[in-house]
């Protein structure tokens, strides 16, 4: 009988730090071994890097970085402990994803990542050329393969792993999440388990990085198929497996399986652990946002508080003539509900000063949406000036349906270093702000209620210019994420010249969002790095 | 003896506008055939869907958009022509980067490309698959290979093609330009020409798309790897060659060898070529600026009224008290002499609105940056309500050295649609001025002369806050286009800590750069789809 204590070491990882990143796989390590003897303890896809570096894996200090963390890690882990790691490396002038194995202070295994994600958001084949060969290895009496992320959604690596004898996988991960995708790395991984008929230890990251937010939720399955560990989304940690070889039924005892999270919830989770890690990793005060009285800056200011806390968190409202007072009055509220540093600051002054100096530039016209980007550009130069002087990042509070039609405003309510909502579809957030009212008292029931509105003119509503937002969405799902054809969304339904219009908008607003602040992604595909469209282009719908 | 009448289509394509570019074949067609017999008449790579297409061609539609191009080609197209077009085709699944021949009414051969590039700015493993074999075939007795760009830069599919049988390649391209791009293609050709031992012709397309300038420049060489025939750079039209395959020394004749144009040149070209086919393939009336007085400004407004003609062009400077009568003086002079319509906008007033409007938010706070912020803000806003009112693109100012460090304002001097400097050194604009000059009277010379300034604050230099531009340019080259480290760059002869600050500055202003407007790519590596930095980043300088 052999046996091993698996740590899933499931690291916040910072990208390009590659000391504060190896300093945390030491501790991480020397916390481990206090408890178990000879621990394997297994850590992320590109440990020491983050994930994604990006460009960073360009530049030729790589090499010098890995070699020194490696260095580094060799001489400090305790010897009696296996540990595996991830990390960019050079190789006959080629760089490879690896994963490598550090027990008694020597690397005494290398595996290299087979398949490489060139799609999305993912551009791996920018960087990295393919490893060839399984990586088996026997940790004491066990024989234990490596592999990393994509390589467990295609068939070959874990069948290859198989054929040399493996009889136990580790896989390491940096798999972002979208809604939906823990069930589908369920399935994917279990299906592995079931067809190499060994079983799958799935270890991934947690944190947000830019666009991109990884949720944890490491877990293991058995050989035939079953979850038998599963640890938290969302949260950082360490958690053991003890593994039993002679067991095939049920190998794996010490963790529990923690019920995946309700959809809404783990959405919610999300969008607070992008903005917390955005807001600390890059070192800002605090936030400052617009607060309107409506329900986007509404979620915006619930996301920011829970994730920072309310005194790092300023809401501003900016009324104008076209403010209503249950604006003003909901604003307050919410503010006062959430403990947050709540201020007023008309914009009357300031737009019409603009309006005077435009005077002679606008002789002979009559107003136009000129007028209403005006407004929101007064409330945007007040943000940004309140976050110059005090250090405090502008989270923008733009939704995907506005994002995708470019209903808004660049430089003014687009004006910000982080749009917490740029992937949440506007019916989401209605369902979000539900969700969040079910923890405690938070958004006036009010500003859930009331139709959607801009303020930007008198009696103005979004319907008025835009299809209802449930229509809406589920066209921008099939054209944004499923790539549907104009014909076919009309085959489902819906208006012809509806889908006409909403498409084109999607189609001529890509120059505003090729300027919009980043936020997190949370969909199967979000505006970013994940859709990649041209500004110029004479495409046209119809097809 | 076989003859072949070759002709190289420089033809300016619009991505996406399958119904546009296929026309253009056709009438180019028409024209050729109107001339000569049989024409052999080669388009530039991704003829039908312009270049790059980037995730159009993931929609399901391009398939059907293309056969029915195809369809509508064979149909129209005179049949004695032969016709060699580039297109994504699907096939089995996958989707290839393909060419094909039209002739007789039909589709006679097609070959689909080798090598695809992932770097730089290129992206297509996250399209394509790549071909495995060459594609020979008889064109009046004349042994004609096919290959595509990145195919000629690698050795196989030149060798492949001579391996199987033939006498001459025809390589279609969509080579983006950067200074010095045109030396270099000509001595990568010579060289697969001399080693396959037949003649190549290279043609290329031209025109501007989004933040690429094709240069054209197509040309042929010899077997003996002597160019023989190259077509001007940066202007759309047809080339002749004949091509007689007896004659080996001197196989081509009909085209002159337009000799390459002076780097100054074809980089001031690239910039107004750029300019015009972004205002014109989206659409603009024209184009507004903000004229400060100062070198950046002076320069675009230069290339903007050699692109569009001085009536499409609208200048406004926005005084303030920190902005002398020099600048005031020296902007009216250069409206005048360019002929553009010249505006002043005080922006005494708006800033005083501001500032009273954040009076209680700044109470016990001094001026700092953000007081320089905002009146770059309250310009940018006036140039945008001005483009929205009259349908006009705003074209900023900043240059490539200030995008690099950050000396700029998000929202501010940023704001705008298309920033024609965005890769151009503040060096090498002070080059670009003197060159204009030389074209006629221009740029004040005083303009050239004076030390930059941003006039943000009373008596500023921009040397005040940076290093000289002289020592800054070539820091930031080293260190941004050719990814040297501090270390290296040190060693270089430059100051440690001046050093370490720049790259520095470079590293903590990617947040501002990933909202920057799109702009002319010139150099080996311009900010953009060419350098994908994380703006979350724990990197530290100093390996």
């Amino acid at each position: 009988m052999a046996s091993l204590n698996i740590l899933m070491a499931q690291m916040n990882t910072l990208v390009g730090d590659f000391d504060g990143n190896t300093k945390r796989v030491i501790k991480i390590v020397q916390s481990a071994i206090d408890t178990h003897d000879q621990p394997v303890v297994v850590f992320p896809e590109l440990t020491l890097s983050g994930y994604p570096p990006e460009d960073l894996l360009l530049r030729p200090s790589i090499e010098l970085r890995v070699d020194q963390s490696l260095e580094l890690l060799c001489s400090q882990l305790p010897e009696a402990a296996w540990v595996v790691i991830g990390y960019p490396k050079r190789e006959g002038g080629e760089l490879y994803n690896a994963a490598g194995v550090i027990h008694g202070g020597k690397l005494v295994a290398e595996y290299h990542k087979q398949c490489l994600p060139n799609y999305q958001v993912f551009d791996e084949k920018r960087y990295f050329v393919s490893g060839s060969a399984p990586c088996v290895l026997d940790i004491q009496g066990v024989q234990v393969a490596l592999s990393i992320c994509e390589d467990i959604w295609e068939k070959h690596p874990t069948a290859d792993a198989a054929e040399a004898g493996a009889e136990i996988l580790l896989n390491l991960n940096s798999s972002p999440y979208h809604r939906g995708k823990r069930g589908e790395r369920w399935e994917m991984v279990a299906e592995r388990a079931r067809q190499a008929a060994f079983p799958i230890v799935y270890v991934n990251q947690v944190g947000g990085q830019d666009e991109l937010v990884f949720d944890g939720g490491s877990f293991a399955v058995t050989a035939d198929g079953t979850v038998a560990a599963a640890a938290p989304s969302f949260e950082e940690g360490e958690y053991w497996l003890q593994y039993d070889n002679e067991n095939k039924n049920q190998p794996f005892s010490g963790q529990a399986v923690n019920a995946p999270m309700n959809e809404m919830a783990a959405t919610w989770q999300a969008l607070v652990l992008g903005v917390r890690d955005y807001v600390n990793k890059n070192g800002f005060k605090g936030v400052v946002l617009g607060l309107s009285g409506g329900i986007d800056s509404a979620l915006t200011l619930a996301v920011a508080v829970e994730a920072l806390g309310p005194e790092r968190v300023e809401a501003i409202m900016m009324p104008f003539r076209y403010t209503s007072q249950m604006s003003v009055d909901d604003a307050a509220e919410q503010s006062k509900t959430q403990g947050v540093t709540h201020k007023v600051i008309s914009i009357e002054n300031i737009y019409a000063s603009f309006m005077a100096s435009l005077e002679e530039e606008f002789a002979g016209t009559t107003p136009d949406t000129t007028e209403e980007n005006l407004q929101a550009r007064c409330r945007g130069v007040l943000l940004m000036s309140i976050s110059n002087k005090k250090g405090v990042l502008v989270l923008t509070t733009g939704n995907k349906s506005e994002m995708a039609v470019g209903y808004s405003t660049l430089y003014g309510d687009m004006a910000g270093g982080f749009d917490v909502l740029k992937d949440v579809p506007k019916t989401l957030v209605f369902e979000l702000c539900r969700y969040r009212n079910t923890l405690g008292p938070c958004i006036p029931q009010r500003v859930i209620d009331r139709p959607p509105s801009a303020e930007l003119a008198p009696d103005q509503k979004d319907e008025d210019s835009l299809p209802p937002y449930d229509i809406l969405d589920q066209i921008l799902e099939m054209y944004v994420e499923r790539d549907m054809s104009a014909e076919a969304i009309i085959d489902h339904g819906f208006d012809r010249e509806q889908v006409q219009r909403v498409l084109r908008l999607v189609d001529i607003n890509e120059y505003k969002r090729r300027q919009a602040p980043i936020g997190v992604r949370i969909t199967r595909r979000g505006f970013g790095r994940d859709r990649r469209y041209p500004i110029t282009s004479g495409w046209r719908i119809g097809l």
